[in-house]
């Protein structure tokens, strides 16, 4: 049987909260945090609006997670991420215990892989490259945007 | 002439912050933002009362910080914080792009100079061991009493 909600899925669903980000002028990262298949939070990319660094789609997507649960820990729960997740949001990623990071594009400059790549809780487990180009289709064109 | 406002007298103030955490509760981190020599914010750690692991001291300054200045980045402001920074708040402290960072107690454990020594702007500088005997014997009280 085909599984129509798979991790092409659920990145499209993130990919949808990058346009959103785009679309305000924020940098397109969006991010979804799934639990037992269903989609409990999704945010996308707000430093602009709220004037604030720390507002990562990931950071927003985990306070929203566990606000849904009630729970501090999203032990269990998946993130998915356009853009691999940087330094600040890869040690949010670890104390939450999420159980599964699923991210599209890389990035060289500022990921988590290359600046602290035991971010994460030593149990979890990381897919990349899901929708890479359309995830990092939607960085070059934000940028370019910028630079006209 | 004696400077009164000196390292020890803010990481007093950030010491005092991790007390009031203590008293809720928290795990006792606290942290002060200065600018040309003035706090223009003060927090401590409020994971259990936000349920919210990413509400840890530095998080909350650096957005409380860049309310107070309506200004996204921190150049030339310096946080003080008891412990020393995990891997999520150095890296929110490089997005901020503060220019100093003062820590007491070291965290061999959890601290970013282990997992995320690149965290921080490059030209960050970097003090460490003001009243770290005081910022470590909090958390050690705090522990000890948890074992109880």
């Amino acid at each position: 049987m085909i599984n129509p909600y798979d991790d092409t899925y659920f990145m499209k669903q993130a990919l949808q909260e990058a346009q959103a980000a785009a679309e305000e002028g924020e940098i397109p990262v969006g991010a979804v945090i799934t639990c037992q298949g269903k989609i409990i939070a999704r945010a996308h990319n707000q430093t602009e609006r709220l004037n604030d660094v720390t507002a990562h789609a990931e950071m927003l997507a985990i306070t929203a997670a566990t606000n849904v649960l009630g729970a501090k820990y999203l032990t269990g729960c998946t993130l998915y991420v356009t853009v691999e997740p940087c330094i600040m949001c890869a040690g949010a990623i670890g104390w939450s215990q999420l159980s599964t990071i699923v991210y599209g594009a890389s990035d060289e400059k500022r990921g988590y892989s290359r600046f602290a790549p035991q971010a994460f809780h030593p149990k979890a487990v990381v897919k990349k490259g899901i929708l890479e180009e359309e995830c990092a289709e939607e960085m070059r064109r934000f940028f370019q945007g910028k630079r006209k």
